[in-house]
């Protein structure tokens, strides 16, 4: 890595391997068999070590929402039209998409942020824009992005993770909007993970058999038009990726860098955790896959990224829903850690052998 | 079925298939691709049919957590002594238990039921006493209970669920405390599944391989000695069940009556489920799986009654913990049924082809 891209990138910590060491011993100590809350003990344990508190409770919760606009979509990829991206965006605006119910559920906000929707979108208080184009060029023909958009988009997210960071945000979660955008997604698996395209490409919102056909070979050309370099995870992502992809890469980064824990939403935000992983290893362990999607190429990236998800429920949706969905199992985590009694402090007989 | 236990057993009434289309078709206008929220969508289905309203939203849950002592640990059958059973109620009265914690986070009521804990519990507002006897009697001496006892603990859950939802309840959750409680578990489910004791039976809170090897041994001996009729379930409840199993048989029957969900939590409340749908096979799909535990046979019963677990996180603790996990899930699905936004309200266009 170059100097200056390593300074572009900025640190990432290592987990604190104090604070997880506590965290371990402290569940061991509390009235239940040892290890019998399972992935819940290990979740628990992890977000000690991400946060550098061995009690970790989480406050404020903040989904960042980027919406961007795909040049490919001439090429037939999606099932929606791409007037569909502004108009969901209006639609979270006012609270009535799924994002927005999952949200309130959970008790988190929804930040929108506009990295490159094609559409005049009004100014609105949960709506912050960050426009680099009003959407990428057709990767399937020439370089979805110029490396500077690359760049200057990364920095975008960067820069609102740690804003939000500093205004109390204590998790933030990755979601997206972008019609097609699970196109850019499959293609950077592709070329990262070294995959056919056929592995990798799922129906997305909803295709058939011939929308299927024109997405698999619009990314075959895209792979060979712009002959992207696996090794250059940068130059992949400008080449292939969207504007909302490159964003989220840098939310990824900031809250990494701030020590603050990222719940991954499906495909489209798993494609940006595996380009922030392979510019920075060390934000593997960071992040917390909430679920697995039904695309493909999700379940191909989670597993390279040895990343295990929280649930399994089919979803194809994006917009940070699932992240929602794991929200309460994270809290409820470091709620066990932090509320349950001690054997000693409840005077519950621990087994002999202990 | 003899008309005397089809009176005692109670009605159950079935799904109501025009309140699930209605929901199906609501789902359907929502502002997300069809289907996209995958399971969380055919989840909100189910409530609709089980309720029988096509907009059903939760208010008050309550996690019905029974407990009760078990002969068979004179077997050495659990990693922990019979007197944390009793440990453990005052643990869950003082709210310093996983289930409290838990509950807590999602706003759920524990109610604790002494169904036959074998010690002195004190008076207190969580605490109803249906004691049937100071535990069970030794199954791999004799049966563990007569069938009197059966009916009273099945009665008593009945009654107890019953109540609960006269005064307010619209979700039950089955929770259990007993040491030495998968023993009976798994014999019920080797006999009612037909499988053999060693396929069915697990460490339970963590029993080394010498306790496990007793663990099946007193099992086989508990079937050998009783020869269960697996055509009559009451038959095969009283001979291996404990009091709690069999009071969550009532739960579940009493809550089915009352066209209210129940969350089954992991194997013990899985044994109990098992047992209540040969008695009446009706009762599966208005029974929703929290989790999948360790256990073996716990899996085997999720599979035999065609219930898929909401998440599969390693849990192997009871209480009700995993079904305390499951309810954010459960909420989050009928709140996408309630609150979204459709196409038209918020101006989306839906796909061309649609």
């Amino acid at each position: 890595m170059t100097t200056d891209l390593a300074a572009f990138l900025g640190p990432v910590p290592t987990l604190d391997e104090d604070a997880m060491r506590q965290a371990r011993e402290r569940l061991d100590q509390l009235t239940k068999p040892r290890g019998s809350l399972g992935r819940l003990e290990d979740l628990a344990v992890r977000l000690a070590g991400i946060t550098g508190c061995p009690r970790p409770r989480l406050g404020n919760k903040t989904i960042v929402l980027m919406a961007a606009d795909h040049g490919v979509v001439a090429e037939g990829v999606s099932a929606y039209p791409q007037t569909v991206t502004a108009q969901m965006v209006l639609n979270f605006l006012r609270g009535g998409a799924a994002i927005n119910v999952l949200a309130r559920q959970v008790g988190a906000r929804v930040l929108v942020v506009d990295m490159g929707v094609a559409a005049e979108l009004p100014d609105h208080p949960d709506l912050e824009s960050r426009t680099i184009a009003p959407g990428t060029n057709n990767m399937a023909r020439e370089p979805a992005m110029t490396p500077a958009q690359a760049q200057r988009a990364i920095a975008a997210g960067r820069e609102i993770a740690a804003r939000e960071i500093e205004r109390g945000a204590t998790l933030l979660a990755t979601g997206d909007m972008g019609i097609g955008n699970t196109t850019p997604s499959s293609a950077l698996a592709a070329v990262l993970l070294g995959r056919p395209v056929q592995a990798v490409t799922g129906r997305g919102a909803g295709l058939d058999d011939a929308g299927l056909r024109r997405k698999i070979d619009a990314i075959e050309r895209a792979l060979a038009v712009n002959q992207p370099q696996v090794n250059e995870p940068l130059d992949v992502l400008a080449k292939l990726g969207g504007f909302e992809i490159a964003g989220l890469v840098g939310v990824i980064l900031g809250a990494g860098a701030a020590r603050v824990p990222v719940v991954l939403d499906g495909l489209v935000s798993g494609a940006a955790a595996l380009v922030a992983c392979r510019l920075r290893p060390e934000l593997r362990e960071r992040l917390i896959a909430s679920h697995r999607s039904v695309e493909p190429a999700h379940g191909l990236i989670l597993e390279a990224l040895g990343l295990r998800p929280l649930v399994d429920l089919q979803l194809r949706l994006g917009e940070g829903t699932g992240a929602a969905l794991a929200m309460p199992l994270i809290e409820s985590a470091l709620a066990v850690l932090d509320e349950m009694a001690t054997f000693k402090e409840a005077g519950v007989a621990d087994r002999p052998d202990a």
